[in-house]
């Protein structure tokens, strides 16, 4: 079960939130290392007791955010000499306790530098200044031993559309990508590189919508054998689709390559960024991510957070055995389904009639539209529809509960 | 404006439904034709109100389904020949009216052959169902004259993903669209083959989400080049976009087509299909079109209807009356706003850095993010954001409003 | 367990809803007492098979509207009487079968003539049709040994604010619901006068929007002791709140009398009436069904259809052995958790600091802002907040699945 | 004009926010006050700078947190007399400039202490600590001329149900709700007692839901004379209702006081706070605020923010010019409306049949169900609806606009 969830945890939740929100900047969490003023110092507080939480909770992975692990210094030299001293930091760590690095990634979103998007910005040397940043932070995970890195464009969108070239900023975007898959290779990175969809907040659009969308652009530029996506359950809820949607629509695309597993909260409108809580539901989404192969690379990332009134450290630790649990719980019961394979064998043989010679033709481009309706003008027969049984299929999943 | 506008009348809300939704079958229009019992005569009499009606309103275009026009028959052949016989009636009356066809479509979503899909239906006898429905609806389309043909798929999607292989659905679909093409050339459409994406309703799902994901699905087959978009801003808004982001879209990623000019509530979360009423957000839609360099082929389709309680024929006039009046206004305001040029030119310089030789070579593929990351850490100097104006800018259309 | 959840049959969507929807109205269901063309045979047959299939489910009540079993006659005459007419079939079939009514209603919102409202109609005299049609329904209701009878007001609201005056609606909907409440009283029916909260669909906005909403308007026309809710989880999500909130309101508030079971699909705006599937979210609110008391005279209503592609009888039979089964799984779970009681103490002690005699005297009235205030000005310190432990109290949920 | 808008500044969006959201805590806005090490100079910083931009633009009115203008300070004593050193200096500087305060209000939201509410805290001497810094803003806005005081309730709700006893929240919500009305008459507060409606966000459920929550919950208290409500644009469309659905309910139900004009993004599920741009829907509130009499006592007050991308002074006129120019041209299109009076005529009229004293005595309770269904039997007809002529009246306003 280890080798098929491979979870981690994530820095920035546990470690580097305060509890703020859109009407409390403050926050409400105290940590002892929020106190500390020197950058470095309290970097390195930090990385102690992430790593003291992540071998109690006993998990397999992590993954961080360059900023999370590293103070942004004055200049960009100083922003990427921290974060490599933070690599030496955090390779001592990860020796010391065995846990690994799922995937490293960049925070080109949060600095008002990136107000207006990072490679898709108006301004090239901003630009070159996130390449600067995606190239360290792609190092870094390099000099972890990580397994993938993950692109998430919280910037990569427009506030208005007012201001915007969609064309041109698309462009960049395209030639952006194909640069870090470059440098993906160049260095050897063992695993994928992820591009992590959500249609929007904190920009009103965000151009990685939702996995349909990234598919486009990724043919679009040549990118879809090279780049895969990591699903967020709470993105694709706020994308109008199911977290077993995404996946499903990356299984059939190519396209799977990891997880964050937070929901949100279907009676808000934003990123809750919860801990799952739903078995049956996190039993569907297993189901679709074992019926695809699982990971080969990926994994299943905790991207959430104690609640803001989850003041302990006692809730952390609540809160990720509740999720760990859930997954675990879901896992089993997808084996089953698969074992028993009453599912997966009603869809096949609702198809089964395309295994027809004649409908293999069409689907092989023998046929066109006149001759194909000629041969049922000919027969002119209706056809009575059959039974879709979607509560006997929800019932068989309830059953396995 | 009557050229750049091509502005139809549609026949499904006007002279087809019975103001029935889903808390009331029996609906509450009441149309002499509906109470005709031979399903030839009432065609027949619905095409003598509807012209009587275009005629009055004076707009230059009108569009159809099949089964708007011709009864659905006892066979596929008698289906077809319904079809038949009522073009020879509609091609008299735009004879006589001066009235053309903008473009024709078939319904292969209301039967219930079709409640798990046309083209990718589990049952392939049903997938040729809808291919001769469509070849026949093509073909009809040709003899009146009728400009474009559109393809929306209210069934192509899934009610649950629990029986659903988005895969094989996928191929299918892919197929299809390119027999579809084929089939325009062969018979010579002139203008377009539109698909007309909407995320959900009727289905829980439709493959043609958005403008994004029809272009996802084109190149996967090879058809971006030769289908272009029907874009509805009701379907839009359901979709979580706006009506200008997916002109924009449409227009970047070279598949503007055509236009179906309903807005939807956005207090709802579903199809109103209410005629525009707002000018300033319909001026901004016909900002983007004419940026786009307007339509070529396309026009203008109020696919709108009057409210259910909007129960006299009156009422009909007020509601189109009132929409050609927007839409005038409106592109009468975008014409301004493109004359002053402001807003253009604002967005035109925000993007002036990439005029720049070294970031044109960066976007033609001449540099790796090795070499931009090491010449952006030489320079070694952050870059300051500068204002977006979105405030400036949406002053702009209020003064031209 | 039987008397606990008081499960019922809806006669509606199982036997009167051909399948239709937006895009469909010939449907896709075939019964075969759609096809009798005498409308009272037509009853009959519905009846007969009715009954059939609710011996074979065993559940102990249904439910139904006027126009369910009853068709609309050509005058209201003729429509009360076909409606007595049905009684006696009806009652000789419950007395056949055991089966109860657990709540009459009346459909005031299909007929074009409730196009703008029933009781809420700007027009008197529909007014005064609704006030027949519910006579005539609670009638029924007494004659069939029913306990409660549910207002659900579909066209009680606006499609337009435009021409509606929400003031002197408000004042017909009061002294229409005053009148049902005497007329109760009159009959002497056993249980409830329940309102069935929805925001909108089929209108634009409905009165009754939510628990709150119906609350307030209790109370302004003196009827709070009077009228309880029948709470439906769809209706829940689609007004922004949780099924369970709706339930604790009512409880908070008194207010809390029956049940319509069923669920949306979050990722769609409207009504889709489908049938329980999620055990931890039915548990939950199990959980304050049972800790508000329980039902006195409301029950657990199935007020959900099997899909428009659930062809089958046999699929009527999937959907409600799954909703039966969700609903005895999450009784047993909510059990759990209030024998366990951790979840009910962890509350209780929360607010425990409430229980000084101080604060008994703040809350009973004793204490002005001022002396409050002075009060805490002269102990002048801060207080700390303590964690709200959420994930705790989710992981006993899971803990009890 | 100047008297009917009554026009305001807010102090927190335009002097105190940085530019963060969820994902950038660090911001975008620069403002020089932000580098004042010493909090009290910075607040007097901070106040120069407001009423310089204030006086520039020429608004009549501002509106204020404690917490905007006075820093929190080491105990609740201090802050106390942070607060009412400023409101000495604010004093001076309404003299000054002839500047009056619309209203007042408590930030009771921010800070940690109140994360699991302020009135509805679990833990009582939190309770006192909102009474003693309501108490205080009270104060002071009565010190400073203001009109009115007002409530927002962004941590009066839950997080989570789960810890939540909705019933002890409601009766401390109720308690205090009063006492803040006693100490209104009890130092003489012009104006009015304003609650602003908002149904979630910051916590996942708000009690001031909506205007008609809002309105059940005074009536339960006794306090429906005395309280108003303060409604916005953005947080009526978050609760599923258009703003002129909430100023129209407000009217109805005698609670209008205030307005927040700031409208959202209705693709964003959040608070958004943009300045007003569409001038019908504008127009559209107007009528309604016109229609109920206008403002007492209440006023226009700006709840927006120039996005964080509008980083310069510039932007803020901008913003603030654009939003006055829309309601400007909103009030005289409104007035335009009322005086042609073809619209609130035929609303008077569509009612008119309520005028006949058989159902004038039907509203004032003189009949009964059985009554009025006998009657209606009797004459046993059928009635037929009219139309509503919705597209009519839409086209009213484009006509006067």
């Amino acid at each position: 079960m280890k080798e098929q969830l491979r979870m981690a945890v994530c820095y920035w939740h546990n470690f580097c939130w305060n509890g703020f929100d859109p009407f409390s900047h403050s926050g409400t969490l105290q940590r002892p290392w929020f106190d500390i003023a020197d950058p470095m110092q309290a970097a390195k507080a930090k990385a102690d007791a992430a790593f003291e939480f992540m071998s109690k909770l006993g998990l397999p992975y992590y993954c961080f955010h360059d900023r999370d692990v590293a103070p942004e210094g004055l200049t960009p030299k100083d922003s990427a000499n921290n974060l490599k001293a933070m690599v030496d930091v955090l390779g001592q760590k990860q020796a010391d306790t065995g846990i690994e690095l799922l995937w490293g990634t960049a925070n080109a979103f949060s600095h008002r530098r990136f107000m207006s998007g990072a490679s898709t910005n108006p301004n090239p040397e901003i630009f070159s200044l996130a390449a600067l940043q995606v190239r360290e932070a792609m190092n870094a995970t390099k000099a972890l031993g990580g397994y993938n890195y993950v692109l998430w464009g919280g910037r990569e969108g427009y506030e208005t559309l007012l201001n915007t070239d969609l064309r041109k900023e698309n462009a960049q975007y395209g030639r952006f990508l194909n640069m870090v898959v470059e440098h993906k290779y160049k260095i050897g990175l063992p695993g994928h590189i992820l591009i992590e969809p959500k249609p929007r907040e904190p920009s009103k659009h965000q151009y990685d919508f939702d996995v349909a969308t990234v598919y486009g652009f990724l043919v679009q530029w040549g990118l879809e054998k090279e780049v895969k996506v990591n699903i967020e359950a709470n993105h694709a809820t706020l994308a109008g689709h199911s977290f077993e949607h995404e996946i499903a629509t990356a299984n059939s695309l190519g396209l799977f390559g990891s997880i964050d597993m937070n929901r949100g909260d279907m009676q808000c409108g934003w990123d809750t960024d919860q801990f799952p809580n739903n078995i049956p539901e996190t039993a569907v989404a297993m189901y679709y991510i074992l019926q695809g192969g699982g990971y080969s690379f990926g994994g299943t990332n905790f991207d959430a957070k104690a609640r803001r009134q989850s003041l302990d450290a006692e809730d952390m630790f609540h809160a990720h055995i509740g999720g760990i649990d859930v997954c675990a719980r879901g896992l089993l019961i997808a084996e089953q389904l698969i074992k028993e394979d009453k599912w997966g064998d009603f869809v096949e043989q609702r198809y089964a009639g395309w295994k027809n010679p004649y409908y293999q033709e069409v689907l092989a481009g023998k046929h066109s539209l006149d001759s194909v309706a000629e041969r049922t003008l000919a027969a002119n027969q209706d056809v009575m529809p059959s039974s879709g049984r979607q509560e006997y299929l929800e019932n068989l999943i309830n059953q396995a509960c």
